[in-house]
């Protein structure tokens, strides 16, 4: 059995694993104040040229989001966000748990636009029982969504000016950022993204670590006091350096990159054999997720070698799937999937 | 100016500040725990034909929801309701801040279906991430709802149905249950409701009292240590016994029907004379709430003389607007805007 | 039956249900934004010599105190208060289920210091591990206390002195205010308190009114969205002006000071009678309740015919109780109790 | 600067590390749902005598708190701690952020007795007013404790008979349970602890693995959707593999317990040390934590070239100071700090 489904199945980078290794008798202090962390913390500050930033490093995603929206909003706030986003359908509502409302926006591939934030926020503003509703003060984006699209950098730029003008704050959920910025059709920088929002995660887990996420602050506002926030979330590792430790790797050189393009260019030729194959996609993208429609009769075939995510049924004979790739895929595994694709039943 | 914009302009029924008056210098216990709020308590139970029910006393309708939502649910669960559901829009987010995610279902009157159930519940159990979801485990339903529309005996069988089977608490706002029960084409019975329901309110505040709503909790599972809830929460009247009085005088003898029932005939007057006058609506009902849809030209007129409120934009030139009448609306008032509809400009 | 249990026993002031009484059909705004309440804040602000305070009225003290805390703290800041504070012992903890811990400090009275505050706050700083501690950041008194004790103005001084000197925020429970503002050593004015406290409560609840407590708040940092967090705290009232009007009376002549004024002579009637009766006091203090310790044996007696609270065990035969007046205290009432203090057994 | 300030200060045993290096790049299930941590559940389930208990794997102890409290309580119930416990001091309020007071016993070695748990449930029953108090519901102790103390086994029984009349949960937090077990003084067994406690962790952070704690519920209550909790705490790591092959390595074997008598070997020489160099402890225990107190101009000197952790002043000249040993520990550190404890000034 191959494992396509999810981008999660293996370990770590082997350069992570065999820093982890040399450095693991090592005595640092705990909690990320260990100079593994600082460095990675400059590292990153230095890639995303946004020297004035605050680095924070979380184990994993959800826990990201939930301390970065619980630090950011006041009881009465919520976070608009796309009605495919990951806080509200697969958090188990833990931004809710932590007081806030989602106030969710009709999207089909994950991505929301400046248009959709305005109209909320105006109709807020002008409604005379706005007292009555949530008060929407922050925007939530994935880069990739959770379809694996991805924002154009005009597309941002104007999800930044709306939420800029109206006193929003951006925050770019970047579980799979690596695998969205090694997309075909990207035109965002790492620059344009820590310009542009106000606090942002770079995915690690799905990117070559063991776990890992590193929330990036660039609006001073948000600052203050994150690390309380993080310790009464249960999101400060005692052993921190762990952390620092593979994102210092992962950045030292451009491993983050190098590795995001790898299983890029392996989703590609899935992709692309798919499309030859004849199947359409529920979503087209160029990222490490594929999103094809099969006849479920394929699938079922399919299924006796290769896991992968079922999405949703399309009517009584097609379902929409998911395949993705990661640093970790094999290329021989491609190989034989494609293979797979194109053999006649 | 005359309001027709809520039915919660006037202070309380005659009767009701009557006996408040009478009762005011006597001594009672705190807390809802003195004779009047027990004797209240009796006539409902009775009224409702739920002996068993626990009967408590809330000031306002968003504190008895979150009390009641917040008493049911673990924190993982969350309550279905329908998309323009009271706690979903109109409650600053109540729900959430107790830690819960409302799972909105579409709607345009405000109900929501048994088959809207199901298929929601069935959806999460068949997930193969389901822990990685919400669980739904309440639903929320308000009869008559924020736009009027009433349940059905038959509907609310279904969804009663619907919730046993799956282990579902089901949930009644009873805002204008009065003018729900007193709409012409009401099918429900007090105890239909009771029976059916494991929990429900009793509005008082929009039915002629001050203030004050009743919950009635008819499941077993709900009623352990209700009163603690109440206080932490902040819905423990120290001078419970107000919210027992006002309740006694509308239940002892049938004032909440008739007060309701003639609130609803006035309403119907008003529906007519719009009707009448060639007027649509933007949803139809045979409750207190009415919802016509006018030119803007003849709502700036209305609006020099009478408070209603904005609804929603139909087109460039034509809006939705809310009439409501109550126990206190005057005749001669439904009168003079009847008079006003059918004018000729 | 004599209730002298609580201070809430009776319904409201006379002069308040008349005008309750007389107001009862006009047609107002709901939700606190009619004429009543803005005349009502306007002689709060007048009287407490707060010109550019916000007043907003909410039902209860429970609810006043999870609502200006809730709004007022980011989710790892806490609350200072004494170890007998309302908020920590009888509120159900409505704090903490807003999310915050309350950090309690060592009292007898209920009072705490200037040094208490200064020493928590510098021991927080100083510590290596903050970031792993609720951050303080708002201190939480009762004037006066829950057992009766009041603060002098050189007190007050020293509390709101180290919080600005801190950051902290000082809030005022003035539950019963008017019976500490007329106590014979009372040193405190309206305006002292006004100019000391960043936000403080005026209750009604049991001063004169049916209900209701108006929160002032003086701090602008705190000002912001706040009838955001009353709507979803569950205490905006739909006919606000209920509240507005209470106040009103309370405030448009000196009727909350001449109440209050009566309470507590009575109050010091009975002390003095305890006192000469030879029963000493579990706390001294001069406002409306008496906490005098009396052997069971003499409360078995006196219970037939008064109510008073259960305080706490003394010793194997005797205990301390709680004697309180208010406003509807009668004097006849309180002769007799003295009557029955004098009684030989 | 050799590190005794801590237990975790290293990465994980060299055994752990081969193992996830062996593993790193083969596919599983994430979430918790491989081979590995289903092999580690049983260990652990054999290991313990709870062959029925359910077995979860998290992150850390801050987290695995606040999901097993968040699990088990409904909102007005509160947790029983000692004054000391690390929930209620150093987890930044992590649990009233989920709702919940901490009802603290005053403690000086961190443990609290069955008699103070009995008290406190029994003077809430008694109290005519309990429901305006938080329901005492869990108790929460640490074994060892906080400062290093553990519970015998007939204290545990005693205060599990308590709770099991009283119908509360009994929480073990295990952060540092091996040491605790291999105590010379330790009369507990793992069996006695799984048929004692409702749900404890047995922790790994601080014994031998990189990261994680291994939450075991044996009381069927607690047991129902915890994997939502888990999830909606931001405590479920996708790599969940990570956790169970670290778990498995613990034990299966008795490595768990090998690293762990060793660390309190080295605490005891340590220990012994003091003791002949005339130092008093603050607190006396025979696990891997020491408690000297010195005078502040040794600690001086010491801190040269050894780091512990500021306890508290004594006076003006000694304060306390905690050393800890742990798997890690080299003995020749121990040699090095010992010659430096019996050195002359």
């Amino acid at each position: 059995m191959v494992r396509f489904n999810c981008d999660y199945s293996e370990g770590a980078h082997p350069s992570i694993m065999e820093r982890l290794l040399q450095t693991n008798m090592l005595q640092t202090a705990g909690y990320g104040e260990d100079d593994y962390c600082e460095e990675a913390r400059k590292l990153i500050r230095s890639k995303f040229g946004a020297e004035e930033a605050d680095v924070h490093f979380l184990v994993g995603g959800t826990q990201a989001n939930l301390t970065v929206i619980a630090a950011a909003l006041r009881p009465h706030q919520g976070v608009m966000a796309s009605s495919v986003a990951h806080i509200h359908v697969h958090e188990t509502g833990s931004i809710e748990a932590c007081g806030h409302k989602i106030i969710a926006f009709p999207s089909i591939d994950g991505k929301i636009t400046a248009k959709q934030v305005f109209d909320c926020v105006q109709a807020h503003k002008i409604d005379e029982s706005h007292e009555h509703m949530v008060q929407p003060k922050m925007v939530y984006i994935s880069n990739p969504t959770e379809l694996g699209a991805i924002y154009s950098k005009e597309e941002l730029e104007k999800l930044s000016s709306v939420c800029r003008e109206n006193h929003l704050y951006l925050y770019m959920d970047g579980a799979r950022l690596g695998y969205g910025l090694a997309a075909e059709d990207n035109t965002l920088s790492m620059q344009d993204i820590a310009r542009l929002c106000d606090v942002f995660y770079i995915g690690g887990t799905k990117v070559g670590t063991l776990f890992g996420e590193a929330v990036v602050i660039t609006n001073p506002e948000l600052k203050p006091d994150f690390r309380y926030l993080i310790k009464q979330k249960g999101g400060m590792l005692a052993k921190g350096r762990l952390l620092g430790i593979q994102f210092q790797v992962l950045f030292e050189n451009d491993l983050y990159m190098e590795i995001s393009s790898y299983a890029v260019s392996l989703a590609d030729r899935l992709r692309e054999a798919f499309e030859k194959a004849g199947y359409p996609f529920l979503v087209e993208n160029k990222t490490n997720q594929i999103f094809p429609i099969l006849p479920d009769i394929r699938l079922e075939e399919l299924k006796k070698q290769y896991s992968f995510s079922y999405q949703q049924r399309i009517d009584k004979e097609h379902s929409a799937v998911r395949f993705c790739t990661s640093w970790a895929t094999k290329e021989e595994d491609v190989d034989s999937l494609i293979k797979e694709i194109f053999k006649q039943y």
